[in-house]
């Protein structure tokens, strides 16, 4: 079964793909926001994979994390990389695109297509920068759903995703929920915790004090560089585990001996820098600003999930990593109970993993199993609810 | 038991203390140190409380964490504040000054009156900052060792820390076992798992990120506060647990609602700027930077801590912390292994606490109840070896 699947795990077996760029909101119109302002136009960047059917009941949109894009799959024309989440997309893969017609858009205040921080004003010409609106989770769910309408997609067979897709999966339930037939939030929670915020705020500490920030006007100069990698390599230490650094570093000298100086001596460190210095050439820094702050106002506790009274008819697969730490196994067993006091159908799997947050990235057989398995009877099988 | 060690804890009870300084190794002696180098004249800040007793045998030395100093209790003339461990160190207490000499030193390379980076270089007449030799854990016991000889005690009663401070613990006890009778690391580390030196590195980075660093050479200009408040932001959170943030902070605003800004919204947000900020006041960023990687390159793993083939004369009682995150249990009762592997007489115990890493310096009553009990048995009982 194993072995099977892995056979499947083709590199970028969608082959080419490309971005196709859906625009609304256009004045007079505008995106409502929950902060009570409005931006508009919107452009969404997203890829599709896959064929719609004819009863267009076939669709399932996979929403991305924090730094992610529309690319999950496939390979674009002159790019060697396949998307971030090429190993669960395509052609016998777990989100099979024999059989479904995959989405994937940018969020909004992203900055890989979407409308965000760094696309230009058209009231000034000029890139938003901080004159960008604040957005929420529910935001980019909003937007998605202009796309979706736009697709003439009436109700989606899933929404899925892991970390901040996640959020969005389960901020798709609760908005609109006849809507969607199946969620697979991925190692995420209803809601950040302090410790959660806490790292995001160093995050955006460290992104703002560098003077190249400017106050966020740095788009004629350039990105800060120095704070956004800073930043980023917070970010990859919550996304490792212990264990996985262990494996992956241990204690290993990039050249065989201290240094005695302040070089990277040990291959973590060296390790940390580069993902730090790569992150700044293809990251927006206000983009990492406003998406942090978007995920840590994020609160689906309580009632806000499913609203009292309410029948969900969404069924869930909430799968979160025994080594995760920056979102631990509790935080989806929150979920599930949140969903189980409302009566909602939801499957809970902890996957045993040392690769940390990064696991709904990497663990490719074991999701692929558990995913295909409920996709099936979600569209076939006695899931199967409306 | 509780309520009598919780009456001991009476604040500040030593009263008025004052450091003293002990300078050494005056050209042309230097001391030598690890990495080749050397170092002179040094100067050693420390403070001692208590009583020295006839035959010198009631020595306890204690040694403090990353960001410590030698005023570990009691307090300063006309300044508010007891010492970092006032807690656990006075009449009565832990470390009861009535029956024991207790001895704390500022540690070379820091910036509270010990020689360190920002001391003036004889040689230049300016500080030494990246001109200062790069120190290990074994050179600032090196240097406490000729503050205990200028004492002159021959053999500690007992040497004790948490942190860094059990880091300087260890390596007494293996550099110089004969003259530790009873050893007591807590909440610490046989060396460095690659997370934390990774948590260290990114620390480092976000010092020398903030222009204002000047490639350490900022004296004449002032701190690179906004990189150093920065670096002890993430400290703050690795020393903190999960729980206790949930407790002290939960998602608690600090106006009631969102600011949707980039404002401190959340409780959480706006102590980890006051603390990052309120350190920048007291702590000097090349000090952080050469302590920091000092801790990174100890390691006492495999035969390093004892010796293969000889007998280690110290007991040792090995403390850990259930929530500490930062330096986990998993590394005490490593410690503890390689000690009875080596027939070392061994102790260990792991406290309840919700407080993380920064148990050592709040969970008194359990810490006292353990400590006190195995000086007792140290200084009178069974555990006498010597």
């Amino acid at each position: 079964m194993l072995q099977a699947t892995e056979n499947l795990i083709a590199y970028a077996s969608l082959g080419a793909v490309a971005p196709e760029y859906h625009i609304f909101a256009r004045p007079p119109a505008a995106l409502k926001l929950e902060s009570g302002e409005t931006l508009g136009p919107v452009t969404l960047a997203y890829e599709t994979y896959g064929s719609l059917n004819q009863d267009k009941s076939n669709a399932i949109l996979i929403c991305h994390a924090l730094s992610g894009d529309a690319h999950a799959a496939g390979i674009h024309d002159g790019e060697g990389n396949p998307g971030w989440w090429d190993d669960m997309i395509g052609p016998g893969k777990a989100f099979d695109t024999k059989r479904y017609f995959i989405i994937c858009a940018n969020v909004i205040g992203g900055c890989k297509g979407s409308t965000g921080p760094s696309s230009v004003d058209p009231q000034t010409g000029k890139p938003y920068a901080l004159a960008f609106p604040f957005i929420t989770i529910a935001d980019m769910v909003n937007a998605q759903r202009d796309l979706i309408d736009h697709l003439g997609i009436g109700k989606l067979l899933c929404v899925a995703g892991g970390s901040m897709g996640g959020m969005q999966t389960l901020q798709w339930a609760s908005s609109y929920p006849e809507r969607v037939r199946a969620a697979i939030p991925i190692a995420t929670a209803l809601k950040h915790s302090p410790q959660q915020i806490a790292f995001n705020e160093v995050v955006r500490q460290a992104i703002m004090a560098d003077p190249d920030w400017r106050g966020g006007n740095y788009y004629a100069y350039g990105q800060p560089e120095k704070g956004l990698a800073v930043a980023r390599m917070i970010g990859h230490i919550t996304f490792m585990s212990d264990q996985s650094m262990e494996e992956k570093f241990s204690r290993r000298l990039k050249s065989g001996k201290f240094s005695f100086k302040f070089d990277a001596d040990f291959e973590v460190e060296g390790y940390l820098r580069y993902r730090g210095d790569s992150f700044v050439k293809r990251f927006d820094a206000n983009s990492y600003l406003y998406i942090t702050k978007a995920m840590d106002y994020f609160d689906l506790s309580g009632a806000r999930l499913i609203q009292t009274g309410k029948v969900c008819p969404t069924r869930f697969l909430v799968i979160s990593f025994a080594s995760d730490w920056l979102y631990p196994s509790s935080q989806s067993q929150e979920i599930v109970r949140s969903l189980k006091r409302h009566q909602v159908d939801a499957t809970y799997c902890e996957l045993k993993s040392t690769y940390g947050h990064d696991a709904f990235l990497v663990e490719i057989a074991e999701q692929t199993n558990l995913i295909r398995h409920f996709l099936d009877r979600t569209q076939n099988g006695n899931g199967k609810k409306s």
